[in-house]
């Protein structure tokens, strides 16, 4: 049987084509919003906050913006006003109507910001409704619970945003991602070897850093959503001041990079610290020199760095679904989740 | 035998008197340097990044700035400038010496900030040397590994710097602290049924909101440090947007509120909501109300919401020293760690 979510995984290099033809004819609306945008402020939960670690590391990396999180809380739950001029606030969710991110980007443009809305929810969701400039993704309705398409496209909406605001890229290289991704589905490497290894243990850590960061986050997410792992996502600097004292024998390390990038030795070093302990070191990307300082490779894109992360979350995706169904649980409908999440 | 870790554990009131004796009348220092600040950007790691984020949410709710937690590899890794005019970067660094926290101060100052050092490693210390102001905590030398008396005593040190920021609160209130975190080390609560649940746990769910999630992630960290616990430190918004479906019979939940706070009717809801999921709900502070709705309660602090977390991290230490006895480890020397960490 074919599960939703490995259907909609095989999906995404449609949604991203489609996205991309629809939102680059975009960017000239985003550069004369970039002109009196002085830093960004995401505004996201979940999944969908794992695109924004991606569009707050490309936008600070490539067009030179400081860019933060948002604390949506300060705006719901505190209700304290900021002063937010010249701050351009993009809020992030997949339907569109997640009260609280349609609720904290009101709260946004009426501290000041100009406002941005990323969704799947199209052109008449609540968030495109409140935005200035609504970046409405193209990946048709996603079923599984776990996201999957929506997320990939997330982060071409954030790639389509950083150009518009002037980052130091060749845009062109854009349109290679849906065959990159297409690629990746056909050859994700030797998740069965990585399910087997996952398949009696209680957690993993996931550890990436800078672009790579936010793959190491959503794919934690996943298998913390579709297979109640205890899968810690951090980034690489942070595991090694505290955290890596977990890894033993019982929980192994996925780590991820992108092939060129200043992070990779980084990456290789953890590794290698990683199996010195006596545990396994999982990889994904990295190309082979981060592959042979693991026990078990999951392949990564041919892209640069700036768009790896639309690649690197792949293997991720199919090893969650994978394991899931090992471990006999239904990857489209893990416990206790629905597909809308409202919080207060 | 007593710990290192217990011992410091205890001197935590010593060590705020002594701290607040020299902070409060730096005041005046940070009164000058507030006139030009739009914003703050905090740099940090590991206990000192779970500490930037109560100063994070300090200053957003009651000094009415937009703060955010820097990525410091976009200075070391990707060495690109921002725009920080109007910016102060409060870098925070217990030892003062990690050499990853000052080199990202530096590229700050360079980048136009100004910039506080917040640090136990003395005015000599290269972070105090680097920074413009230098607010140094007087927890006197911390020998295990656990950081306890100087993650509260950098709480008090960013009091003091949203007090010279014009936070909306009575100022006076902060020399309550230290009798306050008296009482909770002399009783803590239930700490020995805490212990008993999650001795043969292999993780555990540590969720707060609001100024209360600095609370949650530290927490989380010494568990994860000092125990080797898959300890995930989540906002209760995140948790309900996917990682709640880790929630089962193994898997408790560790749940802090401040007793007046507005994050207090979330809080009592998710601890109501894991009880129904059949697994156990640990709760810290949130006074009687959250203690009915959990399983068994650690006390919180008498004190202000703003001030709360120095005295609700109390009992998670506490728990932390106890858990570690429990499992057979020593919680002054975990594996793994130092107690100077040096990241690139």
């Amino acid at each position: 049987m074919t599960t939703k979510m490995r259907s909609e995984i095989a999906e995404q290099p449609t949604a991203l084509r489609a996205t991309l033809d629809s939102l680059l004819p975009k960017i000239g609306e985003i550069q004369a919003m970039g002109e009196r945008t002085r830093q960004l402020l995401f505004i996201a939960r979940g999944t969908s906050d794992n695109a924004a670690v991606y569009g707050r590391y490309l936008v600070e990396s490539h067009a030179g913006r400081l860019s933060a999180l948002a604390a949506p809380s300060i705006a719901t739950t505190y209700k304290r006003k900021l002063d937010l001029d010249g701050v351009l606030a993009v809020a992030i969710s997949q339907s569109g109507r997640t009260e609280e991110i349609v609720e904290t980007l009101a709260w946004a443009k009426d501290c000041g910001a100009r406002t941005v809305g990323v969704t799947n929810g199209g052109a008449d969701s609540p968030l495109a409704q409140a935005a200035d400039v609504a970046l409405c993704t193209v990946a048709g309705e996603e079923k599984a619970v776990p996201a999957t398409k929506t997320y990939t496209t997330q982060l071409a909406a954030l790639a389509v945003l950083a150009i518009g605001l002037g980052a130091d890229v060749d845009a062109d290289e854009l349109r290679r991602v849906p065959d990159a991704v297409e690629k990746l589905i056909a050859e994700p490497g030797d998740i069965e070897a990585v399910v087997e290894g996952l398949a009696d243990k209680p957690g993993v850590v996931v550890s990436g850093r800078g672009l790579a960061f936010s793959t190491a986050l959503e794919t934690a997410l996943k298998l913390k959503e579709a297979c109640y792992l205890h899968a810690m996502g951090l980034s690489y600097a942070d595991l090694l001041h505290g955290p890596i004292a977990v890894v033993d024998a019982d929980t192994p390390a996925l780590l991820v990079a992108a092939e060129h990038s200043p992070t990779l030795q980084g990456t290789i070093a953890l590794a290698e610290r990683v199996v010195a302990a006596g545990a396994a070191a999982y990889t994904i990307g990295g190309g082979t020199a981060l592959a042979q300082a693991g026990t078990a490779a999951l392949n990564g894109p041919d892209l640069p760095e700036w768009l790896a992360p639309m690649g690197l979350i792949v293997p991720g995706q199919l090893l969650t679904e994978a394991l899931a169904r090992r471990l006999g649980i239904d990857p489209d409908a893990p416990r206790g989740l629905n597909k809308v999440t409202q919080t207060d």
